[in-house]
């Protein structure tokens, strides 16, 4: 060694530590408050103002997991957890993940490990079947599948590949249509491609696109000269988990040439269940498609799985090949490149992860808890629907219920307040146009019947009467 | 449960399993081919066409990394590692990451889990002293830090701010300078940014940035009627690392309004050593800087630190608040919502695995390992030059070797070819105008002297007389 450092039997001994410290927290986590309690700043000042010169005896980290992390954390893992949407940490995964740490490979070619690539590759063909996507998107066929690090940049991808494919249009006259009720990353994504318009679609009472007003907006920019270039369809989207006509959408994009983007990132882990496939019907007419493992199917944070029908468009927007990446197995053409399939170079492996969730568990164990999730939030709503203080602001298509007081706004956000600081439950205060409402979001691994009863418990004690005060 | 799942026990068993694999690796990777031997497809055919049903063991699962995975791993973390750059995989940095799976949060926003962002700000703050950058890059100050998944991620990024920083200037116009041996990311950023025009800039005898080049670039641009919008310095070049001279590109970058922007991926880790400093001189005249820890520093792949001057662009560019995201700590406008700070949303606890390695290590070792890779880089280099057969084809300012054989490509290809069928090491064929060469990056955690001799060995063995046919 040229300078100090640990032994593969060092990393062995404090592996076992860290190991038995996850495996504490994992036992322990539903005991601890859901949200973190600190205040800004207070994490930063447990830290020292300056980087060790020497080292430091490895307990000593450890120690400072408890002392100055975890009260900064906010459990995601916690079976109370019913924010946002899930974030998958399930134990294989975890190891999954690990292996691919250890194994410290960087796949951007398949030159520089084959079994990165090769095993993506397969994987991604796997959920095809699993989720019945369209044969063609296996990468055997003319599609392809891809791990993304999140859908954010799927869908800015999506729109940098449809930009490309248009490139003697100047980008300022491009348009990119979205439900009204799609992710910030639609937007968001438009505007990092450099997209300045972005149409916020009309949608319906169940805050679904209406078809008829995507065209009309289509029509409407054709008629002023503009360049009407890709629409995104969610099946599922983050505010209510309403679901877009995929099919009319589908079939208005190919009669004006629009790039066709779904965004299922939550809700693609449920079509490994053939009665939730209804929702995402007209696959044929989609371009690309992106669902996040690390949502709702088991697999830590990063891993978003995305497609697209036809590869060529995406590797003529994203290739490029200096020297020292020439390479004899690229240049037979015989192999896939993921540099030439996203926005980065580097790349982890990440599909090591997809494996060990998709063999420890099995499909039919992934299908079992998606259906208790859905299970589980359709009594939920059911409650609260058969409760005069509540109203239901969306249909439950998935694990997602949204509700509000009738007693109105205030009456809303005081119980979502309420219910945070509970220590047992996270709820997601939100709004729309019509007013404030509770996002209870249930999907988290460890999440059992007992955990819902007990938010429902929080919700019966701490609501006030259906007439109280607004 | 509802379904069939792992308890914390069955993760703490296992999870030894895969301590105890890692850690046979580590012990025995030296003794691996470095580089796959496999065939397009090997891999592939000896995985099943479906995922299963059910649950398989673990057993199964952990068998299947060596029958069907290591045979398809290039082995980035081996001592005769010589290729592209190094990837940092250190036992710390792996239990660092290990950590991250564990808890499972995704600290998009400060609430989502305050300490992944305070660890990441403080994190990048000590990076700032270490390094000796700025300190108004601090997140104290009106900059700061903030952990990007890629370097082709941040120059992406500095791209689609200095643009949104001129988003009255239609896009087609703008223009991106860099040194014709900047790397591969400078083109596909600008072009995933939108931006068609980017000028490979002249480079001198040392393949560095000729500024008066630059200047007359510019100059040109204007005359023309376009925009000059962002220029990269390249501290240590991919190819060989070059540096340019930031001072002078600062200067003019200055005068003609362009975004600066300093790609030191791979040679920034040096800079934790005084004496390398002085390839850097003129920061306080940068926009946006980026290095990855994730090569040269220990860290495991992925985590690469990015700043900027002034956070107030980038934080513009890159915010969106839909009603889902809002929250009092947010509102407050004390603390860092890191999902501003970047295109994705989601995003792992990364500041974990840099926290273990700045620890477990202390900066004396880190300078010790730069140290050691820089003399042995040295070394090798001085060889070379001594023997008649070889040229240096660049200076070696850090620990990449760069030389070519002088009977001409033929024999250098030739070598570079039986070198890397050794099995021994691996090194990277490439070329220049001027021809072929080989790149010999020393930097791998684990490589000492005898290993870097064990090359000059194969070199020597390998290489035919100066007088062969070329």
């Amino acid at each position: 060694m040229t300078f100090p450092d640990w032994t593969p039997d060092d990393f062995r001994r404090h592996g076992y530590e860290v190991v038995d410290w996850i495996a504490d927290y994992l036992a322990r986590v539903e005991d601890l408050p859901v949200i973190s309690r600190v205040e800004p700043g207070d994490i930063r000042a447990m830290l020292p103002p300056r980087a060790p010169e020497e080292a430091e005896p490895f307990d000593a980290v450890l120690a400072d997991l408890d002392r100055v992390i975890l009260p900064g954390i906010t459990h995601w893992q916690h079976p109370g957890w019913f924010a946002y949407f899930p974030t998958g940490a399930s134990p294989p995964s975890i190891l999954g993940d690990l292996v691919s740490s250890g194994l410290g490979v960087v796949g951007f070619l398949w030159a520089t490990s084959p079994a990165a690539t090769e095993l993506e590759s397969q994987v991604l063909d796997w959920l095809v079947d699993l989720l019945d996507l369209p044969q063609g998107w296996k990468t055997t066929g003319p599609g392809g599948g891809v791990i993304q690090m999140s859908a954010s940049d799927a869908t800015h991808l999506a729109f940098v590949v449809a930009r490309h494919r248009r490139h003697e249009t100047p980008v300022e006259q491009m348009v990119v249509y979205a439900s009204a009720e799609a992710h910030s990353s639609v937007v968001k994504g438009a505007r990092v491609a450099g997209v300045r318009h972005v149409r916020p679609l009309a949608v319906d009472e169940e805050l679904a696109i209406v078809p008829a007003a995507f065209e009309a907006a289509v029509v409407a920019d054709l008629e002023v000269g503009r360049t009407p270039l890709a629409v995104v369809s969610t099946v599922g989207t983050t505010g209510t988990t309403a679901v877009d006509p995929v099919r009319p959408i589908g079939e208005i994009a190919r009669r004006h040439r629009l790039w066709h983007h779904v965004d299922a990132a939550y809700a693609g882990t449920a079509m490994i269940c053939p009665e939730f496939r209804h929702h995402q019907d007209g696959l044929e007419l989609v371009d690309s498609y992106v669902f996040n493992p690390h949502k709702w199917m088991l697999t830590n944070f990063d891993c978003s799985a995305f497609w697209v029908a036809d590869r060529r468009p995406l590797i003529d927007a994203m290739s490029i090949m200096p020297p020292y990446l020439r390479n004899a197995a690229s240049e037979s053409g015989q192999v896939i490149d993921y540099r030439d399939w996203h926005v980065p170079l580097g790349r982890r492996f990440r599909a090591l992860k997809l494996w060990f969730v998709l063999r420890a568990y099995g499909a039919e164990a992934i299908r079992a808890m998606v259906r208790s999730h859905v299970e589980l939030a359709r009594g939920l709503a059911a409650r609260l629907e058969a409760d005069p203080r509540f109203e239901l602001v969306a249909p439950v298509p998935f694990s997602l219920v949204t509700f509000r007081h009738v007693a109105g706004d205030r009456a809303t956000d005081d119980l979502a307040a309420a219910l945070n600081a509970s220590g047992d439950v996270y709820v997601t205060p939100s709004h729309l146009d019509s007013g404030s409402f509770i996002r209870v979001s249930i999907g988290q691994r460890t999440t059992e019947a007992r955990h819902v009863e007990r938010l429902w418990q929080l919700i019966d004690d701490l609501a006030p009467p259906a007439r109280s005060a607004g």
